[in-house]
């Protein structure tokens, strides 16, 4: 039984298609991913297709993310592959949501009902749903969330600091994202460093090519993450401020007679690495600027380095945190796009912090394979360093095994 | 000729007379302070005058800052002081003050101009102002501003990661404040440590009855601060939320209906510690609860506890980001009220910071002294950890004594 998994990034839109042979491990047979969806940058969108060792790329417009699904499901049955399940992740299921579910009339009702959660993520997630009920209508659909490894936050970690009443009327708290991300490294950590998982100190900087967190992880448990409520704050990210003094907000509305939902625009896709640039969102994009601007003297632009420092000294800030949160740390773990690719990125970071034992090995983290697990530490580093590809992929479609198998018992009982 | 200096925090009002007698250092001679201004708690407001050894104190009602002045105005008069020249400090000087200056017409108009940058501190310094104006209409006064200190925060952690013409247009950047204590403070550290202040990276906590914030400093300059372009972020206050995910802002406006000045009533009175407690906004109170709370099994109201743990936890993870922005740390300072009368704050602080090389003695801590500056670090810490009661007031009559030599000086040429 072949399935089918979708996994929205802000800026892209990855799948793999996963069948588990009898007795044997889970399989990918094709796999791939659409790159700089709805981007407004110099370097062209395309999708990727990879299978039996081949790889397809399709260089086209790809204005939002339900067009990157289209162009997918017209691949695989161009090519044969015939789908049976598809698994999505939500990143924001609210309080409405604790655990995977089908998708049926109540469950897309309730979906429909958490999209201004994280005004982002969760409407194209939906799109790329609809996109499949319009083309895969006979085919089982069941959604992921990726609030839920956050619920072991501590209140003191996860509660704002308002009125009582109006944090419990509104539900107001912290509930974090990118949890498929960090479940599924922080269960990679304990084997490659063999230590016990629930001695484990971790912080894991998630660096996507959209949205990034920062989350503290002990014994296996998120214990702190940057991104909230909804996913804008914390880290500078590629269209959303992250951290902003809330007096401004409330400045630009009641002040200068700013619309809330321009405001909701601007923090969540004018800002960031975009709005401080003010030429492109992707970080590859101003570190190659950068490069550039080397050669440039007194007429270069400062406001992509000014980019570029503020994105590294926001996670350094929040590497800090969390180790005091932790109370130490074990490993440093970077993963996602950015952190696997940009060896910069995780130099920078980790500049200067051989005060609290991280020494990052230069060659190693240079040399870097940014598809496999790597350990850039020095050796007498007393924190182990990581470079940790996710697969949130592999993690929707176990969930959607354990689904089918809940739904299988509870039929025979 | 007797100085009055008065220095407004958001919950107190102190001031201090000083005298420079020919060839000595500054004498105070006769101080005091106005407590709980306007604190919804269980303790009664009241007047301190400390006065040739003697202390009188006065328990009234004290609604507001104004009526503090005049309490105060009204006993230096009636006890036969002499004022000739009275300093003010004013929170948030913006754009419009890169230092201190004399109150004249323009000076006024100005300062009107910067109300609503400190929606709490700024009126109640005018109201301060204006009750001076109105009683000693014959005394010259002079006014200081708080954010000078952290002009020299860089550019990479002053910005605010909004569209650039956004942020220029209205002026958004991180200004930072508790300035004056923060200078005093890190003038004092290389003295008692023995270290040239150049070489010294000191993170100095200034934890009051109603502001607090933290500070990164390195070679006496500031480098960073929990504050912004307004007194609201950072940490968990009096009264204010300190740091929450700006969308929530957005959501209460754009989609409930909340009022733009509701919302900034509810933000900067009803929340933090008084918002969590549910009953007071004095951590004094809420400490004290949870002793008694200690007996109440099953009935305790968790609320206390958890508003008391969310402040700890919000000052520990910005001394941990702030370490790794200075790149390692010499001093921890420990100032203002809270800051140098409770140990247990500081106890928390920094519970399980062995691994950075922080260990308080907790002999020290218990038995410090909130009046004198206290080493409390265990001998085989490596960093110190000191409490150092500020003296603002000092700074602020140390800046009248300059603007009145440029003054003379400006006279003469």
């Amino acid at each position: 039984m072949a399935t089918l998994v979708f996994n929205c990034g802000s800026s892209s839109l990855s799948y793999k298609v996963f069948q588990t042979p009898r007795g044997r491990p889970p399989q990918v047979v094709v796999a791939g991913k659409a790159h700089r969806v709805g981007v407004t940058g110099t370097a062209p969108a395309f999708v990727e297709h990879h299978a039996g060792g081949e790889v397809r790329r399709q260089e086209t417009l790809i204005p939002d993310h339900r067009t990157a699904a289209r162009l997918i499901l017209e691949y695989l049955r161009a090519t044969g592959v015939n789908v049976e399940l598809v698994g999505h992740r939500f990143v924001h299921g609210g309080s409405l949501f604790n655990a995977s579910a089908f998708l049926d009339r109540d469950t897309l009702r309730k979906l429909r009902s958490c999209l201004p959660l994280a005004p982002i993520h969760n409407p194209i997630s939906l799109g790329v749903i609809h996109e499949c009920r319009q083309s895969l209508p006979e085919v089982r659909q069941y959604v992921t969330f990726d609030s839920a490894f956050h619920c072991t936050i501590p209140d003191y970690a996860y509660t704002y600091a308002l009125p009582r009443q109006i944090a419990r009327r509104f539900g107001f708290r912290k509930y974090g994202f990118h949890g498929l991300s960090y479940w599924f490294v922080s269960r990679q950590v304990p084997g490659i460093l063999n230590i016990p998982a629930d001695r484990l100190k971790l912080v894991v900087c998630h660096l996507g090519t959209g949205g990034s967190s920062v989350a503290a992880i002990k014994g296996g448990r998120s214990v702190d993450t940057s991104m909230g409520y909804s996913p804008l704050p914390g880290l500078v990210m590629s269209t959303r401020s992250g951290d902003v003094d809330p007096m401004l907000m409330l400045y630009l509305m009641a002040v200068y007679g700013m619309r809330g939902d321009d405001l909701m625009d601007m923090l969540n896709r004018k800002s960031g690495l975009l709005g401080v640039s003010g030429f492109s969102s992707d970080l590859t994009d101003i570190i190659q600027r950068l490069d550039e601007d080397k050669f440039a003297g007194d007429n270069r632009d400062e406001q992509p380095l000014l980019a570029f420092r503020m994105y590294i000294q926001r996670v350094r800030k929040y590497v800090g945190g969390y180790i005091v949160a932790l109370g130490g740390v074990d490993a440093l773990v970077f993963t996602d796009d950015i952190g696997v690719r940009s060896w910069r990125v995780r130099e920078e970071v980790c500049q200067g912090m051989e005060w609290c034992g991280i020494r990052l090995d230069a060659g190693r983290n240079r040399q870097g394979n940014p598809g496999a697990t790597c350990l850039i530490n020095a050796g007498d580093s007393r924190v182990s360093v990581l470079s940790i590809p996710s697969d949130e992929e592999l993690a929707i479609y176990l969930q959607g095994q354990e689904l089918l198998l809940t739904g299988a018992l509870d039929a025979a009982v």
